[in-house]
């Protein structure tokens, strides 16, 4: 039996974001010997080139995402594109030296969001993984619509249908990264 | 003669930023009765819905976009997307009510980046420009190969084709600018 | 009173295309002054630099093209983008010296499609109007899910919240085109 | 040793287009036991819904897609997006049930072009593989400036810097197909 470990990564840094009840949704209901872990972005200050000493918030995620087999990224939408915190983790992580810490890594994408749940963001992200040679998974796309209701007062999911949703591609995420380490 | 107001808007953080420098060498070369002041970014939080009070850094800036006729956004590519600073402020402005600061403004976008000159971040920035109701200027488009010269070492654009680019961008942005507000 | 002329062009070549559909919904709601054509792409073959001349049916839509003020384009999405025959004729009518046809026309996109309306197909359209030195509307945009219902077997819109959505949207349109008329 | 079958298509119908140059330049390099057919698609038409029979001609390139383990897709550029007969031929594979000539399949994009050598294209292709199942390769991405030389007037690749490249991506192409093969 695989032991996988997934970090998941939410783009909103709202407390009762309904991107982050998605991620607590997939904690859930995780195949067995996987886990998922969840980053904290609140505390990560914008890249900037002139920094040159990485802070210790960066250092913590950074090394989440380095032990983590694989990515599981909460997709804020705003705007049209990416929540910038989402992407600004991405964009520390990426300065490593050979791109250690994301090359060829698995991912998943699952966003929350108006009428189109996101999907504008979620396919800037995909143009992102390219570089960042990232994998996102094709299918299934996880988009749930947060205007339609579907989440609690406190960002939890409880639409039963993107409940499945989000379990069928934890299970397609976990295939994924085992044939992808070969 | 007119008197316009733009108001330029960098994605890097960095003193040196070469997108900066784009923005420098725009103010330099300006139609008469144009102004370009240049916005400060490195003070500016990351949006968080759960912030009730603005903090007075984005007061400030979203003072600046108001007052402004028009937006010039040198668009920082990092990773095939947005540099979250940029993305980041955009956001901010978007809150206000009936999305007063930027509904109907003219745009022009400009960048520097490695060897397609940020033009991947660009397309994703005229996404954010629909939902945000701004009209960025078709053409010219400006893209600086940063990697292959062309700016000194304090970011100022040397690159004698670019400054003429931008110089002619500045007339079309004005012209653009006289007609949409008719 | 204006008297304008728009051009409604669609991607699909289906007879019973939900999204020509969308096209004759908009040409019963036009503001006064206002007229709107359809334009015919079934014989038209896919653009060939190695063609020397040009095909009649090509020259016939051609000159509906030219002699229209503004384009309404009906954006059928096929696999996350374009249908190729809509992108086949905007590239015919771009290959015109000084790109006659196009440069500078307002453009208003609504597509009818899945469970996402068409939008990822309509965010490529945007990025071919860059170039093309099209004017696209910003709002209201037009989804339509056709899987949902809202058309009869013919094609014909019937979802009343739509055909609102595209009244609005000539409405807005017309403004458009008037104020780039200047 | 691995035998494998690519199957090359490129989106320009033109004779000496330089986008089937970089097949033929791919076909001549590649590694031991991989073979590269190229598709011919000038005979194809407009996929069309109301077409209740597959006509010869895309019945006979279905059937190389469909015994192909691996697809090159030449890129053409036209007006910021795909040449349409390429996405046409990925819209008819598309329609067979199960999605079976495509699900799962690796590909490899590259593109000859202007300035920017094709990417705009690119990335909408790669937004297109999502729905297809398709697994594109992330690096080394291959952009030739057709304009800037490096074509002789058959469209023949004589750059060697791309060609390298090209020798490159059939690399990185066979190992990514034998890891997605398992």
């Amino acid at each position: 039996m695989p032991t996988l470990k997934f970090l998941g990564i939410a783009g909103s840094l709202r407390l009762k974001s309904s991107n982050k009840g998605l991620l607590r949704s997939a904690q859930s209901q995780l195949p067995e010997g996987v886990s998922l872990e969840i980053a904290e972005l609140s505390d990560i200050p914008f890249y900037n080139a002139d920094l040159t000493d990485k802070p210790a918030s960066v250092q913590r995620v950074l090394a989440q995402i380095g032990s983590a087999d694989t990515l599981v990224l909460a997709c804020t939408e705003y705007n049209y594109s990416l929540a910038p915190a989402l992407k600004n983790i991405l964009d520390w992580a990426s300065r490593e030296p050979n791109n250690v810490l994301l090359a060829g890594k698995p991912v998943a994408i699952m966003s929350s969001g108006g009428g189109m749940g996101g999907s504008r963001a979620q396919y800037h992200l995909r143009q992102v993984c390219v570089f960042l040679d990232l994998h996102p998974l094709n299918k299934p796309e996880v988009f749930a619509n947060a205007f339609a209701g579907g989440f609690d007062g406190d960002g939890n999911l409880t639409d039963a249908n993107i409940q499945k949703m989000i379990a069928d591609q934890m299970q397609a995420l976990t295939k994924w990264t085992l044939k992808l380490k070969g």
